[in-house]
């Protein structure tokens, strides 16, 4: 089953195999960069308390964020490492050691257990959202050290395998990099030695199982469509064009309708794909080709639209087609990729 | 000078020395994201032209890029690239190599001195969009070399140094990582051997120069005033808040009225940054750390806050205040931001 979905991503840009080690390719790497974006909008942009981005130095990015935040918790650091973590076992395929994204946050001792129940939530929620079947995420029990540390694994339930895609931990002892004094902090008026709550995830194992979990090969009219079902927010082209004309003038007059609407599209920073097969390639042909790059809507422009300027939307997701006038394209778009 | 704006940057997070070697502090690292985020919208997303991101492989990428464009010309690879280029002398000051973000354009030989001229206008308004002074972006002669290809560079003419921050080429012959077969192409019916264009950034030397171009010290009060005017969309730091009121029951309503504020803005994607100093310190002091941390805007709750629900939004350019009503504040700050 792995097999197939990196066939498929071959094909399509995601993945490239060399030597049996997977690089990434160009449509990958923007797959990539969004599931890296979230991330940073998850941990440090949208959190409640204040995270610190460190990509240098963990203690130095922990010091200034102990100083700014006048040594009152809670507060944390979102790292990003390049590092060889044997943990996640999809990092394997790939020939390049995998970006580490992981996140801290010091809490105090007497909010810690909650917080850290919370953060589990806050974690489940995440991986479900981005999902095509948010129910294979599941969490496993929890380890317990005689320390009384806890560990906590999110692996998702494949039939063929069952990756590791997050690790979880609550830590009241010593952190590795910091001194007992780094961990002395505040909580309202007392002095407290802060507990700590960490996130490890691996952008490639990430990258990897993301295309697993968006494979998809539904039946349809007797066969099966092989698909991807990313997520909007998660999808390199958000857009792609489909012209369909029977003359050949005409099919260069909605190329150029299609570059125009394109370049606004593009304006509003919403990732279009228009290729030259748009005015060459048959219908079914580029539907294939749509579904299995993972392209959320397609704008079919055709000879009506040069009538009325009615064009169609086509959802990867239900195959239907909706009429959208061309001038209100933009703003319906950037509605339908708003919310999660 | 430049000892001037690296003092003030190790004080506010941006970066810290370590061994007379620069590292990117936690605040720096979130600028870096912004200008990296930039350069993928403006070179990949917001192109006219399809624009593949490369990550692993160039050549992997230029090979997808060319068959899914069915050999046909324009289209092209932005390439990120960890190296120790000499080229960007910013970059030296830095203790880790730097990451090169290059942008290679493959375009018909009709038309590829006009794309260069083009290419070349863009480039400048990219530079100077950003810049507080925008005056200060040069491009140097064209040299050329006796194939024909050109070269050009973009500098920025500080009093007290001429740092380069992009470099530009046009060529007409082989490229360094390509056949001869991959630079056959189609342009139209004809088969053509494709020129490139490329644009060069070094992403610490962009990182350095954002800094010392916002870095400015106008009197104020009979003061100089530090403060960075980092552009709205680059900030890492787009709302900070300040609280002001003399009983200290209030003092903590505010505060939550704050951190309400703040947990709404950071839903909605806008960077905020509420510190434990919002309620503690004075306004005098907080003015000036959100000003040397480039804040554009803050929040003023006070008294009246409580009675009418009217903040003021307080201006880091103009020092001034303006009257928002607190419901109005998230749309309004989105509205704010929105626009370059």
């Amino acid at each position: 089953m792995l097999k197939k979905v990196i066939e498929l991503c071959e094909r399509q840009g995601f993945l490239k195999c060399v030597n049996e080690k997977l690089l990434v390719g160009p449509v990958g790497a923007l797959l990539q960069e969004n599931l890296y974006n979230e991330w940073i909008y998850n941990m440090v942009i949208s959190r409640d308390t204040s995270v610190f981005l460190s990509k240098d130095s963990f203690v130095n990015a922990f010091e200034y964020a102990k100083g700014i935040c006048q040594e009152r918790v809670p507060f944390g650091i979102a790292q990003v490492i390049t590092d060889n973590n044997d943990q996640f076992h999809f990092d394997k395929h790939f020939e390049n050691s995998s970006m580490i994204l992981q996140t801290t946050v010091f809490v105090s001792p007497t909010s810690s257990t909650q917080f850290f129940h919370q953060w589990q939530k806050q974690r489940r929620t995440w991986w479900r959202k981005f999902s095509a079947s948010p129910g294979k995420y599941v969490f496993s029990d929890l380890q317990t050290n005689p320390d009384g540390n806890q560990q906590l694994e999110v692996k998702v339930e494949y039939s063929w395998d069952k990756p590791l895609v997050e690790s979880l931990g609550f830590y009241k002892t010593n952190h590795p990099h910091l001194t007992f004094d780094h961990l002395n902090v505040r909580d309202g008026r007392k002095k407290v030695s802060a507990h700590y709550i960490t996130s490890t995830i691996s952008l490639s194992s990430m990258l990897l199982n993301t295309l697993c979990d968006a494979y998809d090969e539904p039946d349809f009219q007797g066969k099966p469509r092989v698909l991807l079902r990313l997520h909007r927010k998660l999808a390199p082209y958000k857009i792609s064009f489909a012209v369909t004309a029977t003359q050949s003038s005409i099919t260069d007059e909605l190329g150029s309708l299609a570059l125009y609407i394109c370049k606004q599209l593009r304006t509003e920073h919403i990732s279009s794909l228009l290729l030259p097969s748009a005015v060459r390639n048959t219908l079914d042909l580029q539907w294939n080709q749509y579904d299995q790059l993972g392209v959320p809507f397609t704008v079919v422009l055709n000879e009506g639209t040069l009538k009325n300027g009615i064009s169609l939307l086509r959802s990867r997701d239900t195959t239907l087609k909706e009429q959208v006038h061309i001038t209100k394209l933009p703003t319906y778009v950037q509605q339908l990729f708003k919310n999660y």
